[in-house]
């Protein structure tokens, strides 16, 4: 296909937007975009590459032409509808999790595992944010020296869950600075001023399902089984951004510096790690970012071989709209 | 000693605060009370058990007649005044780090090592506050089964670098709200809106000074030089309580269930762990509590026996003040 029709289902949502904008700033070459949502949204007007397009509401029919369907409206719109859109000849890219763990659908993060994406049966899914930043982060050291075990402990933006949450953390800050009650309706407790050690459902093992998703979709993303991985996601009083501490434990010695010199060079990597001139990754800049940064980059002398890690990178773009986008140049490319 | 003459140290300061109000809260046995501060706040009237007390400027003359001198004024003045007041009689438990790691000082977590309190030499040592709360946390484990490794992430708010830093936070809060441009005197970066990978200096191998603490601390305090830590400490946009990440390598098996008895019946510690009903450890809730917070207890399978374990404590309080004054009411009972 050289241009292709793009459906873009949960157009209005914070990723949805976050998709539009990435069409128009990466130059997609569509021939026709069809935004959907629910029909509280139909109606809305967007614009993408000089165009307006109406928002119209999602039925099976909506997806007939259509190439690509980027999803992004939550799992049970996906399983509902993505079906449909196979069913009518398109090849879906799910930003929900409702098929990440299904063995016949590829889970892809492009500079980790490109070549997934052609096993697909019709469906390719978009990791977990927490894990696609990671996992980019990691792979220039895995295939350098091999990952044992990763103890990972996040600090994840309220975007994440939606523009709600970016609205109830702006609405309880203000609510504070002006000494007025706080009401959390997004979230179970107050988010200013706070951080919740809680991101998604628990389980009966008290893990939640955001931890168990870094686990899970890190093995499979990087075909690795045996690669251990324990999580502690927390939601901080931050609009857009996540960054992660990370502990590795390596199958064999790597320097620093080493470590350096291969994320230097990976794609999608940027190393920010001059602690002299106080630079880091923070979430600050990776608003602005697409690339996933990386830097405290320590040798952790406790093991053999370990590696402490900061990595950060903008959750809506990286963690979800711009790798689902990149997921369909890769399918463009291709045909 | 049955009332005993008390001098505060940098009373004026968001810790030395925090002590008076604790005097005052545990009816400590004081037959005086001198406050004490630099010539800036010489003469700021503050209460306590119903008196007024007019703040001194710290002269070596100031502790004649003091049995027991609270310090909370920072590295440089405890270097040079502790020996001052040491000289005049007085016992001195400092909350600086200036003589943390000193082999002639006890460095003295209530819970945890309370017998070291006696083998002063006039100094007392108060930990980090991260290392407080952690180690509070883990004696019980520790006795229980031996913890061989600890990889800690810490939450930690900005009133661990003072109050100048609150104030900070809440201006570009402000700022942010009313869009308007955001300065940075206390942080070399935004914290609003913001997570810093960065807490005290940075060392040659890429650690800074305060992740160094918490491996040095621990040892130091559990009295054990085996015990590996590795720790990466971030500081967030809240403005009290401190919450850590703590993934644990124990020596032997040891159940989340039998962790939370142990905990439970573990002095100066309150198990907060029920996902069920959406209770775990929050900042929100050290602001009001003296008890050390431990919840998200899970057991860890990527190791033979090993635990997660979310830690949260009120940093002004169990991380400075409090447990500074918990240090003195032993001397008291003693003697």
């Amino acid at each position: 296909m050289e241009k292709v029709n793009i459906a873009v289902v949960g157009a209005t949502g914070a990723v949805g937007r976050e998709m539009v904008s990435i069409l128009e700033e990466r130059d997609f070459p569509f021939a026709d975009l069809k935004l959907l949502a629910t029909e509280r949204s139909a109606g809305t007007v967007m614009t993408c590459k000089g165009k307006d397009y109406e928002v119209e509401v999602t039925t099976p029919d909506s997806f007939a032409g259509i190439d690509i369907a980027l999803f992004s409206a939550g799992s049970n719109a996906s399983k509902k509808l993505a079906p449909e859109a196979v069913k009518r000849g398109a090849i879906v890219v799910d930003n929900s999790s409702a098929y990440r763990m299904d063995s016949e659908v590829p889970l892809v993060v492009p500079e980790v595992n490109p070549a997934d994406i052609f096993t697909n049966n019709g469906i390719i899914a978009n990791p977990n944010c927490s894990t696609i930043q990671m996992v980019a982060a990691l792979q220039p050291i895995y295939e350098q020296v091999g990952i044992d075990r990763i103890v990972v402990s996040t600090y994840q933006a309220v975007s994440g869950t939606g523009k709600d949450a970016i609205d109830e953390l702006e609405e309880q800050t203000k609510n504070i600075a002006n000494g007025e009650e706080v009401e959390s309706e997004v979230y179970p407790h107050q988010i200013s001023q706070n951080v919740l050690p809680h991101i998604d459902i628990f389980f009966d093992d008290g893990y939640t399902k955001e931890e168990k998703k870094m686990v899970n979709e890190t093995k499979k993303i990087m075909g690795d089984d045996q690669i251990k991985v324990t999580a502690t996601a927390a939601r901080v009083p931050v609009s857009i951004g996540h960054a992660e501490a990370v502990n590795l434990e390596l199958k064999d010695k790597l320097t620093a510096d080493r470590a350096r010199e291969l994320l230097d060079q990976a794609p999608g990597v940027k190393v920010v790690d001059n602690p002299a001139e106080n630079e880091y990754p923070m979430q600050i800049d990776a608003e602005t970012t697409d690339e996933v940064l990386v830097g405290r980059i320590r040798e952790d002398k406790t093991v053999d071989a370990g590696l402490d890690l900061w990595i950060v990178a903008n959750n809506l773009r990286k963690g979800a709209a711009l790798n689902t986008i990149q997921i369909a140049e890769e399918l463009v490319q291709e045909s």
